[in-house]
């Protein structure tokens, strides 16, 4: 039988210590992150999903990640929409009226974290490909278990500034 | 005694009936709310306390509103701080350096819900008043219950575009 003396215990602690610590600064390990949001990967679904139905056009399949409720609330620059039919009718004027388009759309940056059995914070970053412009920012959603499914009640959507042009 | 017939019971019922219908177009009756989210009074206290320092120019008593943690995450336009010290210097940067000025903050159209006994979703609209221009937006913020008192572990701040100005 091998003997542990005290020297390899301090050298064996720092290095379990440090490994602690390189992974907290970078991430918590996949089965912890899983263990802690286990209804993660539906939540990831229902973004692929809605990124999926913008990218054919889809503006209803989209918007089928939303709440359907007057209680849902859509956020973006100074602006409040309440309810769902609203959230749906900004989003109409402003990629499916005369003049307008939907682009292609990339969610990215994704985190997503457990703030009750019944509600996640998933936080985002979205980008918009457009012919003249190409518009991005992030995302703030809570997202909650509805006896439907995984919906969106509260989505806070922020641009970024458009980047300076060459003189 | 008085004999209530089924007719009062009838147009009683109708008339409690309509009482809670037309509260709740409007809103939850106070107590219900209250019930509700029962530390909602302390979060807006969090929010006065946070407006009062703003307005005093003390930018380090308005930081001790959030979660002093490296986990502290605040989301504006397409920028990402992370941590109390990245979301301190932001300020600082905007607020407090050369040429910079805090101005008067106002926070207004409050709407505090529970998701869980320990965190609440706070969403609510930003004035400020500065000396060339007065900047708009919208807040949504997630507070928690620390060990130190009610914070705010996730801001996503928006700004709304600048009136245009008569030609």
């Amino acid at each position: 039988m091998m003997q542990f003396g005290p020297k390899w215990l301090v050298v064996s602690g720092f290095a379990a210590l440090f490994s602690i610590c390189a992974k907290s600064w970078a991430e918590p390990p996949a089965d912890a992150r899983k263990e802690l949001n286990p209804d993660a990967s539906r939540i990831e679904a229902l973004l692929k999903e809605q990124e999926a139905a913008w990218n054919k056009g889809d503006l209803e399949g989209f918007m089928q990640g939303y709440w359907k409720s007057r209680d849902l609330t859509f956020y973006s620059g100074r602006n409040i929409e309440r309810g769902w039919d609203a959230t749906y009718e900004r989003y109409k004027k402003r990629y499916k009226s005369d003049g307008k388009e939907m682009g292609t759309l990339t969610f990215s940056d994704l985190v997503i974290d457990r703030i009750a059995d019944d509600a996640y914070l998933v936080r985002g970053r979205w980008k918009l490909k457009l012919s003249s412009s190409n518009p991005d920012g992030l995302y703030t959603l809570i997202v909650k278990k509805k006896p439907e499914g995984w919906r969106i009640v509260h989505d806070h959507t922020s641009i970024g500034e458009p980047e300076k042009k060459q003189p």
